[in-house]
């Protein structure tokens, strides 16, 4: 059988960052070289970042991909790496539509493509079949469809491409690889980190390769964008579901697999709807194989705090920040962040702020500022009781309204430091708190960027425990002080407050969140699992009316399978409640910390 | 001919509502009962409201629809009106999928779907072919579209049924309609307001009639619902292009018909994906037919002021508001603001909030007074300075960060008193401003909405001067004071600062946003309508920076091609630049007013 050197490189790319994105993928063309590959695989639309979301509806951004490409071509020729072929995603245009015309088909018919590149040309072009339109993706939106598949033969061995969701959809690119015979089928993918979706992953890969007869390479794209991270993961399995390599998660790197594949016997040409392209006849000399590295992934828990740190360094970095805020309060979820962040960018890049005022407890100053001693980040501690009793002589405010104004003045301390000194400032909130509205707009919800936004309260714990113990383990000091973990739960913005005054345990709340926010379940369902209806309509009814807050909350990186943001498209006015239970409705949970629409009749 | 009395009943439902909506259903068929109809049509969805979202993947949801259905279709039977034929929008779930199953299908099968109801049963069913997927609608998201035609006899005459974008595409039903040689094709619509778009609106339907052979029926929504506006104007044109009825724009109405049909010959049963029911054969005796009434639709101006009015409104309902707090500056988008807050819900549910601080001049202060007094809303003025003492003596801020500073701290004072008193804050900010980032995040752009999100500064200059002409043509006082009107725009947020100083003239920077935002257009296209280079570097650089501070803010009624909301859907990590020009770049404009990502070196 004809040998083949395989390299997968999964690399972080910036989208509209062309002119870098080009300069990336040479670099690691070189790298691939370097290493004896044959072929080298980068991940979907590397050329242009992924997602480029309506950037593909404007003409002058998809000309600038194809000019973007033409040059990567000529330029891994002028390197000297004109005979490894390289296959990269980036975005084309269709040469014609061959749908009746119509209203709302994207403009300038962008397609999500992959193209060949040899000797300095673009020798073959795929055109991605199946465009996800659900959960984060809106693909159908900016897209229009390929139905060709493309089969390159390359020291005489029929590759296939294909793209991401071509995977996950029955039928298709994967069924006509099989019928073209293909001996590799190339899968190009920029597919969001989730929580357990790894494992996922790894059997529909298996499934598919059993399905096409022949190895998948699986190349994943890897870093943060807005709301996405990216894992890498990538994956060569065999068609009898052997993995062959697998490379780590979370970071940039070259995967390089050698394969024996079967030669390609059909004549390169068209037959109907397969695009063959004889790129290079002659198999490889034989050469003695390396066996081909396979990465553990990250256990449960490790691959969140991974997956956020990622995310965290990249918003910054990429959108062009050196440094971040974060107000610590002493509790859990400001302790978390600002220990992510030290992690994501060191502790030198970043500020904490403690705003205490006359209902902030003794242990919770304490608590913030022995966080900042152990992470080793600069801290400042400013009182509020000055503003807040200027606001309080000017306008009288009372109950919610005061409290809300306490975490304002302290939203607008901690963003008037950070427009005078040029950091970005990190929000606090946990999914917990978005679900159910318990933070104040405007207040202790300020910032651009959200780490924590789709962590559970539950697992905020966990994740703090988990670095604790990391720490440990490697024989340094926990950065989250013991007594920031262990204590009740508090906005601290009356006296004697804890978040359990107002909202159920959290253990109870995160699961009827995990039902009713992530698996979309009814209420009837939700009383089938065992819980309690009167605890349902009250959690419920709290989401429902916290949509607007949602709205102009900042981005943080998706770890679950549902995620506020693009990820769960509801309305703000809406009048559906679930179908009440037999039982009576008990009145809603009191109600602390809240904003306006919270005094509302509706 | 056989003849039939057509009512279309153009009606505000709200999304979620179903009982609600099933009551103004039934209602407004007991009224078209009344006035003697044979056949009356409702809007799209107008069982759940539209658009429904995500709650359409929820199985309670579409459960409760197809209940709400057979309810509604129960109660008008016992109304005693079982003999009027209904035509109605809900949501129902396809019997089963014909496709290979896959990921991201959505859950439960959900269709968006028309209902014919007779004698207390669900006699027909469609499900809408074309599903929007592009500007605002995410259909092909959460529903499966439908393949088959209905036709029903109705008193002789065969009637087809289809929704709402089924129109839009060439083929599909209107098609299918002509083949069927149907008499009359009923549209259901959700539709919503765009300028200019009630023209674009006639010409498809009249062509669409062409197409068909036969007279179309379009019924369309009214209301607000988010970020949408339906605008009604319900109408019908016959097959040679005739408008036989118009309804009138942003009002509930019932626009009643008598047209003259051919009767049908085909034998009710199964064709090819041609579904017909026989409802009632027996043609209606002959009776003296009424004139369709046709409506003209508004001026250009009055319309988007008709369509802001009536999405703060139904915004203010719908969310159980009964009144709304504005802060007045005496500047023109806050004028405004209040002027239609005024018009929506009446000056006793709007009050007004002066902020005045150092940088104010007097004619500010005056001029907000003025608008008061004219307009007839609550009043009250608070000095900011001991506020803002209050911080600059904690943290002391320069520049723009105490430019922001002061804006936080009306923001914060605004917002306290919202939550104290039960009011919606509006926001103020204009699509200009909101175009180039030019407001403070958390500062002037707090509320919950924001009525002029999507009007350009010329056109707010146009809607005021518009507003105040028509009171005074109603021999009226004019709510804007004359000088509000005619004085340069400043934020006062320095001494003698001015718009101009940070942003090229209006007339001319939203001719630029129009080519850039709506037009989607890039560089080289704007260079050749012969803008400045130079300035349209400018002028893309802050609005591409601004897309973070977007996110976070409120929704406000669409009346243009291309609001920003889910109308535009681009990253924020975007290195995304139009390509430069052969003339070198100019720096940036010079920044006011400005939040922390306009600090940052990108």
């Amino acid at each position: 059988m004809p040998q083949l050197r395989v390299a997968m490189a999964q690399i972080d790319t910036t989208v509209g960052d062309l002119d870098g994105n080009v300069r990336a993928v040479r670099e690691w063309t070189r790298r691939a070289a370097e290493d004896g590959a044959h072929l080298v695989l980068f991940p979907e639309t590397a050329v242009t970042g992924y997602p480029v979301e309506d950037l593909a509806l404007r003409t002058s951004f998809v000309d600038a991909s194809k000019r973007a490409l033409g040059r990567l071509a000529a330029e891994i020729a002028d390197d000297g790496h004109g005979e490894l072929v390289v296959v990269v995603g980036y975005v084309d245009r269709a040469a014609e539509d061959s749908r009746p015309a119509a209203v709302g088909r994207p403009r300038g018919l962008p397609q999500n493509c992959a193209a060949v590149l040899h000797r300095g040309r673009v020798v073959g072009r795929y055109a991605k079949h199946h465009l996800p339109n659900y959960g984060v993706f809106d693909e159908y939106r900016i897209f229009v469809p390929g139905d060709d598949l493309l089969v390159v033969r390359v020291h005489g061995v029929d590759v296939a491409v294909a793209i991401c969701e071509d995977l996950w959809q029955d039928g298709g690119p994967v069924q006509m690889a099989g019928d073209a015979g293909a001996g590799l089928l190339a899968v190009l993918n920029a597919s969001p980190y989730e929580r357990n979706k790894d494992d996922v992953r790894l059997e529909l890969v298996a499934r598919r390769a059993a399905e096409a007869g022949c190895p998948i390479a699986y190349v994943n794209a890897v870093g943060g964008q807005d709301e996405l991270v990216f894992d890498g993961d990538s994956l060569v399995v065999a068609a009898d579901g052997r993995v062959l390599a697998r490379g780590p998660q979370f970071r940039e790197s070259l995967v390089v697999t050698d394969l024996d594949l079967p030669a390609g016997v059909t004549t390169p040409g068209w037959e109907d709807r397969v695009h063959r392209v004889g790129v290079t006849e002659e198999p490889v000399p034989a050469y003695p194989a390396r066996a081909g590295q396979v990465h553990e992934p990250l256990p449960d828990v490790a691959d969140v705090h991974a997956a956020i740190v990622l995310g965290l360094r990249d918003y910054v970095r990429k959108n062009g920040f050196r440094s971040v805020v974060v107000a610590v309060s002493g509790g859990i979820d400001s302790a978390l962040v600002a220990s992510l962040a030290c992690d994501a960018i060191g502790a030198e890049n970043v500020v904490g702020i403690s705003l205490p005022s006359g209902y902030s407890s003794q242990h919770s100053k304490d608590d913030a500022e022995e966080l900042a001693r152990r992470c080793g980040f600069e801290y400042r501690q400013y009182a509020i009781a000055p503003m807040v009793d200027a606001f309080l002589a000017t306008v009288p405010l009372q109950g919610v309204a005061e409290e809300n104004l306490q975490a304002r003045v302290r939203g607008t301390t901690i963003m008037g430091l950070a427009n005078q000194e040029g950091h970005l400032t990190l929000a606090t909130s946990n999914k917990s708190e978005l679900a159910v509205g318990y933070s104040t707009l405007y207040g202790d919800s300020v910032g651009g960027y959200a780490p924590l936004k789709d962590v559970p309260k539950t697992l905020v714990w966990e994740l703090s425990r988990w670095r604790n113990a990391e720490a440990a383990a490697r024989g340094e000091q926990p950065p989250i002080p013991e007594s920031t973990i262990t204590k009740p739960p508090s906005a601290e913005l009356r006296p004697g407050q804890t978040d359990q005054d107002s909202l159920p345990p959290y253990e109870v709340l995160d699961a009827i969140l995990e039902d009713y926010v992530e698996g979309d379940k009814g209420r009837a369902e939700m009383l089938a699992e065992g819980f309690d209806g009167t605890l349902v309509d009250s959690v419920v009814t709290l989401v429902d009316r916290a949509e607007w807050k949602r709205r102009q909350f900042a981005p943080g990186p998706k770890i679950t399978f549902k995620a506020f943001g693009r990820d769960r498209r509801l309305p703000i006015t809406s009048r559906w409640r679930e179908p009440a239970a037999s039982e009576p409705l008990a009145p809603p949970l009191p109600e602390h910390n809240a904003g306006p629409a919270d005094e509302v009749d509706r």
